[in-house]
């Protein structure tokens, strides 16, 4: 199959993915709505909105990153994709556990459970990433049109980010629900900006004017989703 | 009409419809969660995702291979994709029934009609698909850039898929609705790996490396959905 | 600008309005449901799901077809079109005010009022699309790639689609609301059927195998929307 | 990053976004509906759709006005963007806001606060997009393939539309919020109707007939969302 077909539907689903987590702030919405009600009782909303759309905004990147290097996609490449996605699309579930579980009032078991749900969602996708990313750097020479860089660095890389999605699911599970969420927040900002193009070009990430497609924009880094 | 764009319809209708079955999980999330409401009352929503997620995600598959052969798509093709798009967008409505009625303390009749209702819309799209795929087959000369090989084979092999919905909502009526459940996502998951590209590259699902678009992607198999 | 991005956009939001109607069907999902439930007093919801389901289905292969016909789209097209959009999108709408209220033991000023606005959104499509067909079919010379053929006819099959939705409106107000949905659902079908292509090429409907893109597929035929 | 795919994105979450709308029309729908309860009760609802279907659709616009000037998007674009895109998804909350407190009925205090998130809502998307705008024209020589023309001019002509947005706000606060939001709605009309091309062609606005993408579709203006 064509990349580009199985980027149109990937894309087409983490875009609805994400728009879905404005469900969870419509039942804010209602009438003789109080200022109150509508900061206090609802921040763990936002909150969970905002890490939320972070991590699944920066999963699409990656997810980008990852299918531009190849030129074909093969049926395992679909099947790993299709689970990456079965996680991508429910994270608004866990998103809405959190919010429900994490205002003030709220017993402390309940919460936990609810930052555990979470993390354990970003795991799996991250373990679901970590196998598309390991079976596409394997098949490389058949699959890809670009030499994929230094894949060592890179899976060293990943490793990091799944490290740091169990630290925060131990932290939610024997330590402070709150602290869990934000650390999963601080794993969504860190990866916005960790792979900034290096100006001098050196990475590949800045491509010369008006010559669209002349270089690659991959640079070498990992998967974080 | 070329078929890009009405695979670019298609793919976002796909997209969107899968992505509606997280609305299926969302309910679960309360306030004051507790771990039996999460994991033991809450099991049939999890499963009826999955089993619906991995079957859409096949239907979209195979609707992608069907319509990579085609080079325009004419008006019939089009009424018939758009009934067959009817029942896939319908797919999350049975999913709810079957995640409300299959839990511990639901009457065996519930259950039982869930499963009948989740098996018969699995048929008709089977019949739409299997309408669609006869329809091109039989146009192939005026619709399709490529020949499309052993239709016979193909249409036995896709009678098989059918045969397998229609031997699971019989179960589901007159035998165990859980059996029943479990033959839909054993479907799901034969097909998922059914049609693994031949590695000598027999069935011409595996291009030569960089190469995009020299050859067909198309293995002769039949269409599942 | 280019008409692929207008076209892109406008196919999202066709495939997004499309889908949401799976949403009237989600709440006849209950816990421990009944034969009669399920079938009886739910046949409004199917109803209402199958008609607008075909009728947002023929208004996607309308605009495909006169967007095609463009090479590029102005300002003043690009907010006709969303008008028509913003139409499309609210459909599911009327559909749930009429599947609520055509059930049994409704009174007829319900179901009479619902068909009433049903009708009434149909007309305001049909107007905007008659708008952006008119102003294209004017502005041609700059906008088109494409000669578009005998506007004066395919206007007149055009009002032909008004009427009906006109007529439907009014059996709704003033006769029964069952046969003016009848009415919406026969327009519906008779659009999906009317545009089949002419074997003999005559039309431009079918091209010559494998040649893509090589004639127009539009047959000059009126917008139904 | 090639533009083409972050443009797709952003189309998928713009379409689906807008289209989340529609959810807060469907609450209306009710068995036994009567006209007061459909018309005089409701429109705040509906009136709070056309206003935010115009402003998103206005967005979208602007978004690809300004996504059509450039070759490549780096890594900063897109996190701008990501930011971009969370302000618009959450429109439909605000929206939601402001039809269950618009009412009559309800307490000044919360229409008041209603039409005060809904313009801030909108004063944060707004200096998300200047941010975009600033950024991009400030990297042209990078990103560019076209020269953007008066980026001054804009700039100015861009903070009218913020402040409309902030005197909106305003107007919320210490005044009518009714009268805040019939700025809001003409503040997306005037945007709807500011950019029509010029016929002379003077402003690169309409291309040769029959030439797709000889000439620039960007008339200098400046982004309104």
């Amino acid at each position: 199959m064509e990349t580009r077909r199985a980027e149109s539907f990937s894309d087409g689903v983490f875009a609805v993915a994400i728009t879905v987590l404005v469900f969870n702030l419509l039942p804010i919405a209602r009438h003789g709505i109080k200022f109150d009600e509508l900061v206090r009782d609802a921040w763990p909303q936002y909150a969970g909105y905002v890490v939320s759309f972070l991590t699944i905004g920066i999963m699409w990147l990656n997810h980008h990153t990852l299918m531009a290097q190849l030129a074909k996609v093969d049926r395992i490449t679909l099947v790993i994709n299709t689970f990456l996605l079965m996680g991508v699309v429910a994270v608004p579930f866990p998103t809405a556990l959190v919010a429900d579980n994490l205002a003030h009032g709220t017993k402390v078991e309940s919460a936990r459970l609810a930052a555990v749900v979470y993390g354990l969602l970003l795991i799996a996708i991250s373990i679901a990433y970590s196998g598309l990313w390991m079976y596409v750097a394997a098949k490389q020479d058949t699959l890809g049109a670009r030499k994929i860089r230094t894949p060592l660095e890179a899976t060293i890389r990943f490793s990091a980010g799944l490290l740091g999605y169990v630290a925060g699911t131990l932290v939610a599970a024997f330590g402070s629900p709150y602290v869990a969420m934000v650390i999963f927040a601080a794993i969504a900002v860190y990866y916005l900006f960790d792979h900034l193009p290096d100006p001098t070009g050196k990475d590949g990430g800045l491509p010369a004017a008006g010559v669209p497609g002349s270089t690659s924009d991959y640079d070498g880094g990992p998967p974080a989703g």
